[in-house]
């Protein structure tokens, strides 16, 4: 079997070709038989012109074929190339009775939701899966051509660091005997975040990342939480600034934006035009650092009180993305209690703040946290002393005790990235096989 | 900061510049100081020049520097640009006699294992870590150029096929209700496999694959298992033919290890000559097909028994590998009982094969598995009620009620495969944090 390629030169005029792939439209004339055949690799498909009389009553939408014939360079515009078939052989039947979705029917995102071992089948989402694909390849390529390490940080700790009750916890499965020791003789959670493993890294290389699965036990169904989801997490040693910090965030956002919008054109055009309608981006959005101060200086009523010491809510994100003109907007040096005990102290009293950094984005809020690193064993000891837990992380003080170095990181939320970009409102539309609470299917 | 980079060019004479890094080496003269720091970027350290009066006590192996001075074409030739110091900062000290790693000792990797957070500063280990990085980077670009998609297969799953007791379940952390209904709604456990997730999309795309970490809940603590390692694994549609899964096979081996061997031939030397000397890794390994009964055939005594129908053990899968001249050897067709209900039914009696393949290497023994996936819905019917689980398994039969096409695809161990080239033998040591039973650390 050939595989077939859209690669084709475009001048190449007729040569022996096998087309396989799924059927998106039949069109019986009455000569001519025409079908549109797409095998994935793409959002266009490839037109195969056939005498009627090769017409089949199994050439339905949806039923997989392997056509032989003459590829020949189409009088179509919109096309580069046609298949004059020879042979069509259906190798997979498709009643469309029983198939979810219909030929020349739109349908929405939250109807195909409802099919996870079919919705790949539409064109919306085999663009998306497409687009995710890219997204994917273009995070680790400007990673990789900006000198990071990566890193494959376990997705199985026994830190349950950032705490608060929200992990999963892991054990054999089967019938648990009440005496019987852990598995990994300590209780182990799914990691909610690569940092600290990331930040041993940071004690022998300049900059590392890791892109994977981190886990929360969040009991919401929201269109914003997943229990498994995607991070992008950086750190870069020997820095004392956030600016270096936003930096990378806004190169990569930039760099994999342009890769996105350079290699699924198509794909993205789908959703700026049907999905997603009015749905625009662009990889140029300027970047502002501001201060929590613009909302107490806003006329807007908030829900949440924007007093200094105050966490950050939603709307408040809303709102300052908003005034700065619907762009990415990066809010800096958060108040020092906010902030996990690994946050560098900006010792500026009397505010006491952290040299922490969000970025915001439009539609979405947060899309990037991060901090400077406290890197100072006093401040550290003396901050993981006041917690109790100076026993649990005595590995994470040893980072300082031995050739510790200024350094700092972040984490993307990388189904947020995609929403941002596609203007996707539920994050389950952007994951092959989203799990939340009370669903996971397959 | 200005972050140094080894990449200057070798004809530059004389520039500015800031070297950051870790200290592995002083060298005190009576009137020169010399430095090795290096940076994590390569194996190869930034040789530092200075005044003796610039020494320090606290400038010691593994000590955090910031150096200040002129960089300048080396007069050395294995070194191309050294820096004159005007300036020596240590930013973070390391104590020689707490640190576990000693000046100019070569430690063992069972030593170094003891110490997940500070290993990575060890030559061996970062060596490991940038090939293991690098490796990754290959496998991501062969699938690439080849056009294959990248699908993110979920971690939690709902299916507990390859079954057999090995699961790790997730349920949130802290104390858990004996009524509670399961957080997922369904019992939910870590992936064994992506396969039959990548299986849905084979139903869309021509070529797909997945790269990402699985779990075995295995009670060992062998130098070859681990409780989370990390698989690559694809499937191809469209194809009838094993042929078609072994060159994919063939081709990403080649091609992953000519990549490593060109990128980070420094660090795979010191491998090769001082941790596991004696080792070689040619990307041009011949591949042979061949059957089992070379084993009937030989002369050598088996612990297990080598009948038809009795499966391979390492000791036939190493006898075989070196029967055929210790290169990558595959073996095709094994008995149909012997495999899951998705491998392909070969249809051959009497033998009765599945359409399976492994793929056997030197040293390793198994690396990939795979086979024709069956896309016959009756025959897969059959067997899934032979079974009592076409319940179960009715999504993965509407795979096949729709569009069905011929398919298969394989996996490949990634920890194996860098044991395989670098001729480590415990794979703890080729992962930045192993997991297994009794061990999670950090």
């Amino acid at each position: 079997t050939t595989h077939y390629s859209f690669k084709l030169p475009t001048y190449c005029i007729s040569v022996l070709a096998k087309g396989t792939g799924w059927v998106r439209s039949v069109r019986a004339q009455k000569a001519n038989l025409f079908l549109h055949v797409n095998d994935g690799s793409s959002l266009l498909s490839l037109q195969v012109v056939a005498s009627s009389e090769l017409n089949d009553p199994l050439l339905t939408f949806g039923s997989a074929v392997e056509v032989t014939g003459t590829l020949r360079k189409s009088p179509h515009q919109n096309q580069p190339v046609e298949l004059e078939a020879q042979q069509i052989h259906v190798v997979g039947e498709c009643n469309p009775v029983d198939f979810p979705f219909k030929i020349k029917e739109r349908h929405g995102l939250e109807y195909i939701r409802q099919f996870p071992h079919l919705r790949c089948r539409t064109n919306a989402f085999s663009s998306l899966l497409r687009i995710r694909s890219e997204a994917a390849t273009a995070v680790h390529s400007y990673f990789k051509e900006n000198g990071f390490v990566q890193i494959h940080t376990p997705v199985i700790t026994s830190n349950d660091c950032e705490g608060a009750g929200e992990l999963f916890q892991v054990e054999p499965s089967g019938p648990q005997n009440e005496e019987e020791e852990n598995f990994f003789s300590v209780p182990a959670f799914l990691t909610v975040s690569g940092q600290l493993h990331l930040e041993v890294m940071s004690g022998a290389f300049s900059r590392v990342y890791t892109f994977g699965p981190t886990f929360r036990a969040e009991n919401s169904q929201s269109r914003r939480h997943l229990a498994e989801f995607y991070m992008v997490e950086a750190e870069v040693s020997f820095t004392q600034s956030l600016e270096d910090l936003t930096k990378v965030m806004e190169d990569m956002f930039r760099s994999a934006t342009e890769h996105v919008l350079a290699h699924c054109a198509e794909d993205v055009d789908l959703f700026h035009k049907h999905v997603t309608p009015g749905h625009r981006v662009s990889p140029e959005g300027r970047l502002f650092n501001l201060a929590i101060d613009i909302l107490n200086r806003s006329s807007e009523k908030f829900a949440f009180p924007t007093d200094w010491g105050c966490d950050l809510q939603t709307e408040h994100e809303k709102y300052l993305v908003k005034h700065c003109g619907n762009i990415p907007v990066f809010v800096t040096d958060y108040p020092y209690d906010l902030k996990p005990f690994y946050a560098r102290d900006n010792q500026d009293h009397p505010e006491h703040t952290a040299a922490a950094v969000d970025l915001l984005v439009p539609g979405v809020g947060e899309l990037c946290g991060g901090s400077l690193r406290e890197e100072r064993l006093d401040l550290l000891r003396a901050r993981l002393e006041e917690a109790g837990l100076e026993d649990t992380y005595s590995w994470y003080l040893d980072l300082r005790r031995f050739g510790s170095v200024p350094h700092g990181g972040f984490g993307l939320g990388f189904e947020r990235y995609l929403q941002c970009i596609l203007g996707v409102d539920n994050i389950k539309d952007v994951i092959p096989f989203p799990r939340f609470s009370h669903s996971c299917l397959l």
